[in-house]
């Protein structure tokens, strides 16, 4: 079993000293370092009847490496421990090792050990580690920024609602959607090509979390237009999904978390432009008299 | 209860640049970095009923930790991913957090971050970062190498049986090996201080699956004579208990796992000599003509 994994985990990067097989994995790492870990628990983050397990671990590392990038990092290593039941045959097991490989090589990154052990349910836990010049904090945005995605969320919200209510997966807008619940496909270009960026989160939870968690990091004020999602090429999309499913389509944009797409302030940046920040404390919501005020994930 | 366990975890590093709070964690790192990742599984490798979450929190740090310093590294940084049924009281979760903070202490490691989600049980997985000059890897048992053992292992097994069988739990001896089973104490000293060595690990599984394991990476032969055991001055205690439980020494000794001892090779070491390195392949054990053939940890 080891094997098979350091086969799928093979690496051939220069940094990379000692891989799999030793007590601990040996890398050469820059002078400034960024490390973050993500778990996800079977029946909480993913159910088996509804992701492969392909899907399963692009998913749970793509949350991973949104972390890196969210803090003007290059992603560069990961570990990943792993509980399973016993009941997983091989194939699942490769599989999930070939989704979390599949993940790390879209941004350059390599799997360097881990740890495999028995458990009631499959839980797995990454932690990713990622070079960086000068971090990009949550606490950085300033009065005067103009707030900005790097894509419309809301279509992992939109998945798992279809899959909850066991609705047909048939239209286009429905396989997208359940596509994105299942393994989003981040946008890593959006982070790496980003310059004068004051502030920055991947937003995991849903837009006004983590739109309220940078603005009291910031000690400023989030202040959020709805109607300027609207300007998005995807939205008349997730519309009519949303009309489809009978949710409002401002819950599944600013309440629904799991996409990871990119939240950043500053001046002129790239991206779908939100809102802005002002002196103050909190999130203001503009455009959405019926305002979210519960919002969740699958969590 | 983040701000809480950033308390408990709160650190004055001078290479800790950013800590808990943000999307990930910001640290300065020598040139040369070792990772390694372990997870703990309630009801695998650990009962709520046996230890407290004090000892829990310290028993999966140390096993971490462990792997770091067997690389001849020294630990620097720990991130945690803990996932919780939602009936433990903060109370508990902050004596986790207590017991894991109090073992990275003892080695002067911080942690700099971690993830809290719901499961159907308590899963803890750690990873642990390492500074390190020249690693001493597992495949550099030399032929000529005596073998060395940091202490005498096989307490934490024997404590372990004694929970199994709901012993009493009065004696010195009992009271010592439940205690090993529950948090073990490791020999941090022992590798801080070695020179001259050329291949080490942890004892994590058993003496022989990890002499096993050495052997094979360095394509030697590990031949451990069971009688130099004896000179251990916690032998014959050791041997008592075993008496007491009616199970052999040499199965505690040599196929009980968990107590984390280091297993190292060169010349002149110090900690006990239990047998040399020759050409060949595999393991050989003397000394004890009834070699147990199955060594089970409670995993």
């Amino acid at each position: 079993m080891i094997a098979l994994l350091a086969q799928v985990f093979a690496s051939n990067n220069s940094n990379l000293e000692v891989g799999i097989g030793d007590d601990a994995a040996v890398i050469r790492t820059s002078e400034r370092t960024v490390i973050t870990t993500d778990m996800a628990v079977e029946g909480v983050h993913f159910r088996l009847e509804w992701s492969s397990a392909f899907e399963i671990g692009r998913k749970i590392t793509a949350a991973n490496l949104a972390d890196v990038f969210s803090m003007g990092a290059k992603p560069t290593f990961l570990v990943v421990a792993v509980s399973l039941t016993g009941n997983e045959d091989l194939d699942w097991i490769e599989n999930l090792a070939k989704g979390i490989a599949f993940e790390a090589n879209l941004v350059g990154a390599a799997v360097v050990g881990g740890d495999l052990t028995k458990g009631a349910g499959v839980t797995i836990a990454i932690t990713a580690l990622g070079e960086v010049i000068e971090p990009i904090l949550r606490s950085g945005a300033q009065v005067g920024d103009q707030i900005y995605i790097s894509n419309l969320p809301g279509w992992s919200s939109a998945g798992l609602a279809i899959l909850e209510k066991g609705l047909p997966i048939e239209s286009e807008i429905a396989k997208r959607a359940v596509a994105a619940f299942r393994a989003p496909t981040l946008n890593y270009d959006y982070v790496g090509n980003l310059t004068d960026v004051n502030s920055m989160s991947d937003v995991s939870d849903s837009v006004m979390t983590q739109a309220a968690q940078m603005a009291a990091a910031s000690s400023v004020q989030f202040n959020l237009d709805f109607n300027l999602f609207q300007a998005s090429a995807d939205f008349e999309e997730l519309r009519k999904l949303s009309e489809e499913l009978n949710i409002s389509v401002a819950d599944l944009i600013l309440g629904g978390g799991e996409d990871h797409v990119f939240m950043a302030t500053g001046a002129d940046l790239p991206g779908l432009l939100i809102g802005s920040v002002s002196a103050g404390s909190g999130l203001n919501v503009l455009g959405n008299e019926k305002a979210p005020d519960t919002w969740r994930h699958f969590e």
